[in-house]
């Protein structure tokens, strides 16, 4: 079956972009090339939500940013009628859509920041790898990494280092994904 | 100068109660014990908002467990009139009183979980270190350890390292604290 892995760089405060959606404070080192290179190996799907698609954009960066070609990207939205150029709209249930994915044939698949469609897949049991590069600050506001939605998520540590720049990774396998 | 510590036992989305103020999530190993001893050693007053003072009642506990005799707990309040039994009360502005306590003479200082009197702490610079027990679970809601009260606060990263049952430790020196 297919893993999904849901990353990203954080505060300390759990925000994945500022209240401004900033990234200034984004430590970007040789040692997250590389992290980012390997987390990249054999994916060839990404899943976004519509404002973390938006975020891309305006950011410049677009759906493909960072992936090999081939990968193919999935939108989710209940308000978006067209798919943008190069990507998938999902307009159905989110976690009924990725548990049919994951049995489909293809490589792994990473969820973007944007924590409300991971805050669903995660409910949903559909997410198996959790990876966050911590960084050394508090924003003091911005989008979560983790939504407050209500009930636990078990979670088994897979490492845990730090790393340049005062960074510390860490990546925990969802005791419960199916 | 004294040095004020904010420490908690917290998820990884960043809570330190669950939304029931469960705490039956913590994981309470030699390992917790041993960090949880050395980090009392040589200090002998502790600082807490309201809330956290009466989730501690409720928890059986009062202000002074976990410390050593000779603890000195400081209570955080503008509607407490009166001070509850064994400790301070503090009815002035948080910063300026805790900027006038670390040039006082004494040993090191504890802020105990709420993450109220800790934001507002934090903002004045009034926090010296930060010190995370990071448990394998998503709570999905609760109790914020750093709650979203805008302005960054950068921080320099002292100890990252896992312990035992799959927690994470993780130290910071808050940059700019005075």
């Amino acid at each position: 079956m297919r893993k999904v892995t849901y990353g990203a760089a954080v505060s300390l405060d759990g925000f994945i972009t500022d209240a401004d959606e900033a990234l200034d404070w984004l430590r970007w080192t040789d040692d997250v090339r590389k992290i980012t290179a390997d987390s990249w190996k054999g994916v060839d799907a990404m899943l976004m939500g519509r404002k973390t698609w938006e975020f891309a954009v305006r950011q410049g960066g677009g759906g493909g940013r960072g992936g090999p070609s081939g990968m193919t990207t999935y939108i989710f939205s209940t308000t978006m009628t067209e798919a943008p150029e190069g990507a998938e709209l999902v307009r159905e249930d989110a976690v009924g859509f990725v548990r049919a994915l994951k049995e489909a044939p293809g490589g792994d698949i990473i969820l973007m920041g944007g924590g409300e469609l991971a805050a669903a897949l995660i409910a949903g049991g559909t997410v198996d790898e959790i990876g966050l590069n911590v960084h050394p600050l508090l924003l003091g506001g911005g989008v979560p990494m983790f939504p407050a939605v209500g009930g636990r998520t078990p979670l088994k540590l897979i490492e845990a280092r730090s790393i340049a720049s005062d960074c510390v990774l860490l990546r925990y396998e969802v005791a419960a994904s199916a």
